[in-house]
């Protein structure tokens, strides 16, 4: 079955502690069991045109999408989230089931 | 060492033929060996405030970074791009050694 998806790109705003951030986000997904996966990483190669301001992406994975719904009301979650979103200044998420079309061999 | 991620968001414009241009996305991973893996996904989940119009995320991984570079100058790509381009109402994309937080057990 499809793992299911957790995908976040943001731009943080200016003299924000990107590093505190990136700190708790750690801390939530090490409290929560349901997220299976996590890794992130900042744009170092993209064109302005074509990063359209946004820095960083995360990425989470769940075995299953009731995971993420739990996820998503686990009080960790919802304390972090006040947080991250006093920290970003643009922000686009999607959420999904993964199609793996190519695996490494 | 850090694997590299190229990561595209998109929303296609009205009437293209998604799955035709996921063929194609599918056959260019396929012909280039420096394309490790690849994944994709389509949002189901996401409010559409954080969504923000976007609707399918393209994941492809690199063991480093100068494979991804090799492959935005490999013909296959510049063919496909082209046409990519031409499907795409918007798109954010961000390349990134990625970082792994959490690992699957």
């Amino acid at each position: 079955m499809a793992v299911f998806k957790h995908l976040v790109v943001v731009k943080f705003k200016e003299g924000v502690a990107v590093q505190d951030v990136l700190k708790g986000m750690e801390k939530l997904v090490s409290e929560v069991d349901a997220v299976k996966s996590f890794e992130w990483g900042q744009d170092i190669e993209s064109h302005e045109m074509l990063r359209q301001g946004f820095t960083h992406a995360f990425l989470m994975t769940f075995d299953k999408k009731e995971d993420y719904t739990a996820f998503t009301s686990h009080p960790s979650h919802i304390e972090f989230s006040a947080t991250f979103v006093a920290a970003i200044d643009k922000i686009v998420v999607l959420d999904f089931p993964s199609v793996v079309a190519k695996s490494p061999a």
